[in-house]
């Protein structure tokens, strides 16, 4: 019998011919720490009485959210995690070149078929080049850190599939958004989703990584996307058999399927303050806005720059608007100085912050009060997200948000 | 008998020949309000009764402190301050265009002569362009802006002659540190200090700035520096009789001069936690540091930026240490940007946040924690400033903090 992404890599990792249901202990090929979660991590790895990382080469620890630090104790973070990784010879080290989700596939440490877990809940992101990544806790992290092994129960699959071509106004972002607003934030919770037809073929790396990330705000497990020429470019590689065979089989069962129309698309909203209350951008034009938000793991790379900045060409963020905008990695930050991006944003007023998690997690950057609205392109709009827990926050497409920061208002993107 | 600077000042403004001592009533020619200061003046402004603001022409609103936000409160700051240049028709607004010390010159509202106040300490920068400013309380702001005018005793003045030439390693930052240890924190209080010899001459306006800057840290009222043919450049007006006549008198009568020769002038550094405990970079060679923070209002222009990147041209920042970087203005961020500054600096590991008064204020943008040592090219290094009460801070030039960035340790600029 076929097999779906999800089971084809368990399969492989484990050297069984796994199905859903079932319980597997996997062999992990990369793990990834974040800087707000270290000093936890380190305090189970010893209380687990560990003498040494499994494999330190498999270790990843990234400061994101932390910096630049904004709060007095947060340096304290990286002095534990710098003494972690000297202590255990672990290389990988990222102090500030953006954020997790980001480095994680860009600087080459997750591919196709890989096994990786995160200390963050949008883990799911790296689903972009084909690999199994899930978020899990501290106690979990420490635990694997002196395994390298975890248990998973082999989750079941939704595919999506979607054909066509999306209308130009289109984003990644908004296909996913109208998703989860179908499936609803817990619609597919502990499932896979596996994404597919013409319209996710002819996606970037990049807007696949959007939706990848989103996929947890539907309660997936996983996300993922069939490893092709684009994702050998981007991780720079030739696909190997195994990561080849990574499609869903045309017998492989799946739990559901859903199909879209490229066509089908509009520019949509997460409204406040559920990831799943999805509006048309057209049914919430004339609401007035105090603040843009481009960036984040979720929108943060150089074609959601690149979209802002189209937009924003020769024009001014409205007076009393405050733009910030957020490029997701130093690299990525690099390539939007190289190409004009930066220059045109500065000069239509942006407000251009460091690569990092910042504003997004409310840690700083842009932090907003009460009776304010912001439009973001951030992945979560829970109350007290990027705030106080009276501000109001609309999810949306770099491209929607870059014309509502010209407007001062919601308005639909041309 | 002749006057000095801050005499002939406020003798034209007053259209009284003054003396040190005298209470005069002076018409002021602009004032700045801060976003941390704007809540407060508001209120007290109403508190008084006044219908109107006597010229909203010459009231100047700059958001600097809290931007981007990174507490929750924070843009409260700017919806009340938006509502009053509204309600008043003010004009000049700076939502996001970097720190008010900066603007206030760079944007032409400050002049070779004018008399100017600010709600923040470091008032006495405009100085740099031969005016008269210096940094007053919320109250006192809200009445001249219901008045247009401040009663103020005319400062005795304290001459600091500096002739020859620098040493190369040397910036105008350790010319003020030194002369601030020789004064003492308290050594100026309510005097004016009035800059002159070849080597004050050879300055550019941006090293001026510095200098007056940081007047205030020994106390002074004001600082003084004679407009010339470079102040006409970067101010872009041609010196009017008044304004060329704004050098100290042969036969003025000064509470003391000092005399420096420029060749004597070595990298220095304020050692935590007193602006006053001046040591020369030499002795402090290998101590240990966490953080390099090059910018504020003190710092942050292109000349720092671009001395700055000179040193990291090609080289790294030591892996444990963070260098955070924070252009002045936005003006100043292009121009780096334009010149190759900023990819330098980004190269090197530098963390480039969006210009603002940050980090010096201990706000956002890389805050310390417990035990950690800072080298900072700020203004102040009191205790609690750039973090908690258990961060040692270092202050020093651009130059040097950069040397000190590649290294790890304190060692002087080459």
């Amino acid at each position: 019998m076929g097999q779906t992404i999800i089971e084809k890599i368990l399969s492989h990792n484990t050297g069984k011919n796994v199905k859903p249901g079932d319980i597997v202990t996997v062999n992990v090929d990369r793990v990834m720490l974040d800087d707000i979660m270290i000093p936890f991590i380190v305090d189970k790895f010893h209380e687990m009485g560990f003498a040494k990382v499994w494999d330190p080469d498999k270790v990843v620890l990234i400061y994101d959210h932390l910096v630049p630090a904004s709060q007095q104790d947060d340096t304290r973070h990286f002095r534990v995690g710098d003494a972690f990784v000297e202590r255990y010879s672990i290389k990988n080290i990222h102090r500030s070149d953006g954020i997790c989700h980001q480095l994680m596939t860009e600087a080459g440490y997750v591919k196709p078929g890989h096994v990786v877990f995160g200390t963050d809940s949008h883990t799911t992101t790296y689903g972009c080049v084909g690999a199994f990544s899930t978020g899990i806790g501290y106690t979990e992290m420490a635990s694997i850190l002196g395994t390298g092994t975890l248990w998973v129960k082999v989750p079941e699959t939704i595919k999506v599939v979607i054909d066509g071509e999306l209308p130009a106004n289109v984003m990644s972002k908004d296909v996913i958004l109208r998703l989860i607003g179908d499936l609803g934030a817990d619609g597919a919770t502990y499932r896979a989703l596996e994404f597919t037809g013409s319209a996710v073929k002819n996606m970037s790396i990049a807007s696949r990584t959007t939706m990848a990330n989103m996929a947890i705000e539907a309660g997936a497990k996983c996300a993922l996307f069939t490893p092709d020429e684009k994702t050998e470019e981007y991780c720079e590689i030739r696909l190997d058999d195994f990561q080849k065979s990574l499609v869903g089989d045309a017998d492989a069962v799946y739990l559901k399927e859903l199909h879209y129309k490229a066509e089908d698309f509009v520019p949509v909203m997460a409204c406040p303050s559920q990831v799943d209350k999805i509006r048309n951008v057209s049914e919430l034009e004339g609401t007035v806005i105090d603040q843009v938000f481009i960036g984040s793991c979720t929108n943060g790379r150089l074609e959601d720059l690149q979209a802002a900045a189209e937009v924003l060409k020769g024009k001014s963020v409205a007076p009393y608007v405050k733009l910030i905008v957020t490029p997701a990695s130093r690299k990525v930050y690099q390539e939007a100085a190289a190409c004009g991006a930066i220059k045109t944003l500065i000069e239509a007023g942006a407000i251009v912050t460091h690569p990092g998690c910042g504003l997004c997690c409310g840690r700083t950057g842009g932090i907003l009060s009460d009776g304010e609205r912001v439009v973001a392109t951030n992945n979560r709009n829970f109350l007290g997200r990027m705030g106080t827990s009276k501000v109001e926050i609309y999810l949306a497409s770099p491209r929607t948000a870059a014309a509502c920061a010209v407007a001062g208002k919601i308005v639909s993107p041309v």
